[in-house]
């Protein structure tokens, strides 16, 4: 039987509560399609953090390294400061594993209500490929003058041609592969002035080389206020890290909730294992509750299984996610409107595999 | 007779033809209320600029300086790349006058068909203040290895603790003068290693100056989805320069369109002109075919009119907006859902004062 390991890796607030249902789904689908899954677990976390000064263990990345892929559930809680509990634990698993695709599928899912009038919404189907490596997420910096009055901050971010360009790269070959070959870049040229003007001069020139995929750009502030206005618009939208942070949130905003949003880290060249995680965060508001939607996670296994090969099942999950939330009476989340607890909605869908 | 000179720049694009009607509207209103308003013309724009090789002439900003304000209409136009025009026109304009407040009001007006379902925009009404003098619209950076493999730019931003604290303590003063003190920073300090904690950390300390002012603070990206979600949360949102930027066209895009969004561009202390301009840009996809929203411009007129201290007339142009956007048969622009034209829109609203 072929068989893959897995690092788990709950981690804070909701993410421990969403990946319970993951893997019961996992278990379920992978023993349907008669494929096995070893799942490790790493209790990685703010607590670890206030337990040993560290998020992970020294050689966490290298305890994660032989793993086929990683489930990650959400990373972050007050106690401690949120750039500490990220650049020790969710960024430099995408970093040191070279995941430099972000990718985020934006879609309404049946059943759901979402928040824009005349069904607008109905026509979000959407993907957000992110850079992911670099940019704007930069610990390159500091203070000068702490405590005085002429305190100073310099953030520095970093544009590499290799990262730009794959990335870049990476976004057309998708969207042609999509047969929906409309590729619109995130920028912001007119305001920031060295490396969005890079970025356009890199989507221009690689776009040569594209002829049969439509392009477009657009500054982020007015392309956020074009998620909400015509989001029917777009087919594959590209971005900085920071820029597909931002749109890979309001998208699945512009859906209905973010509660169900999925995201793949992915290392194309498969040197290294990628990571899928949901795109909503540990949410401290409501963890404990037991309320949390455990779709984003759930969602995120499907890409899981897809990234692995295992394609049918990855379909399968989808399916019976799209059939749970589509029935009558489905058990749902509050943030669906609904009542349902965190576990109900989990087995609705362990039920429909 | 009390009288004003006002420094108008119209610009690019459709900011011309949307300067027309402010300016229209403002000769009635002054007329009305019995203050003169002398307006001195600047044809400054991406025209100039491919005949002189300039934006506007080396004097201009003093050539504005002793103006009682500044009217402007949109910079940036196809043929001149956004960072040469931007950085050669309005930005320049917002640094050398200090204008470190960008005060941006997001209100659902009558009559206007908002993007959200059941009602949800009619609750919108909250204000952006975003600091307009540094930050990550940056100079600031540049490249190496040009044309190489090695090719690699480098952006940095700025963060002063004087242009942090003075932008912070404004929206704690705003938030507490409006009456309704609900302050949220935009924030990115999971992400954005140095700069973004330390707008935490001094929005921690600020807030202890101002106990009776409501404080939160929300990822920029989770924040964009609950622009969608649950704007009727907000009050008052404060950001840098890029967060403030990107807050102020989706808060709008939630209204149903960013036609009508103003901005002032505020030096408080008044030793310098502060300047009066549309959120919108200069859309060169509808430029000269007069279909263009002229209310973003009018409503920054009046907004003009509030900073001379004649808040009667401010008040009364918003009265005329609302009056005519809110009667049967209005004629509306083709963003608004209508078949009107700019000057069509703009005479019912002159004709209304
Ligand atoms: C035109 C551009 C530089 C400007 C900005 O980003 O500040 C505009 O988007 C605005 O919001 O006033
Ligand atoms: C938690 C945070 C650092 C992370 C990010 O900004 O990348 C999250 O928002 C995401 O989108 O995966």
């Amino acid at each position: 039987m072929r068989s893959y390991e897995i690092a788990v890796v709950p981690g804070d607030g909701i993410g421990t509560e969403v990946m319970t249902e993951a893997l019961r789904v996992l278990d379920r689908v992978s023993s349907e399609f008669g494929f096995g899954l070893k799942f490790r677990h790493f209790d990685w976390s703010c607590e670890t953090y206030r337990k040993t000064g560290r998020m992970m263990p020294e050689d966490g990345i290298d305890r994660l390294r032989d793993h086929d892929s990683i489930l990650l559930g959400a990373v972050g809680f007050p106690g401690v400061p949120d750039h500490i509990s990220l650049w020790g634990l969710l960024i430099p698993i995408r970093r040191e594993f070279d995941q430099y695709v972000s990718l985020r599928p934006v879609r309404l899912l049946p059943g759901l209500t979402p928040p824009l009038r005349d069904g607008a919404s109905a026509d979000v189907d959407f993907w957000v490929v992110r850079e992911n490596t670099e940019g704007e997420y930069s610990q390159v910096g500091g203070r000068q003058g702490t405590g005085t009055d002429q305190e100073m901050v310099v953030q520095v971010a970093t544009f590499t041609r290799r990262a730009t360009d794959r990335i870049l790269r990476y976004a057309f070959d998708f969207s042609r592969g999509l047969g929906r070959p409309n590729l619109t870049l995130a920028t912001k040229s007119n305001g920031i002035y060295h490396s969005m003007p890079y970025w356009d001069e890199r989507f221009a020139e690689i776009s040569a080389e594209y002829p049969d995929v439509a392009t477009s750009q657009e500054h982020i502030d007015i392309l956020c206020a074009k998620f909400v206005l015509q989001p029917e618009r777009f087919d594959v939208v590209v971005g900085s890290n920071l820029f597909g942070d931002i749109l890979s949130d309001l998208g699945p905003g512009v859906t209905g909730t973010i509660g169900v949003a999925p995201s793949a880290n992915i290392n194309p060249e498969r040197v290294h294992p990628s990571m899928f995680e949901p795109v909503h965060g540990s949410a401290p508001d409501i963890a404990g509750q037991g309320i949390a939607n455990p779709i984003g996670q759930i969602w995120s296994a499907a890409m899981l299984l897809d990234h692995l090969g295992e394609e049918e099942a990855g379909a399968h999950v989808m399916r019976a996610i799209e059939t749970v939330l589509g029935s009558a009476g489905a058990p749902l989340t509050p943030d669906l409107g609904g009542r349902a607890a965190t576990g109900e909605l989990g087995s609705a869908i362990v039920n429909a595999i």
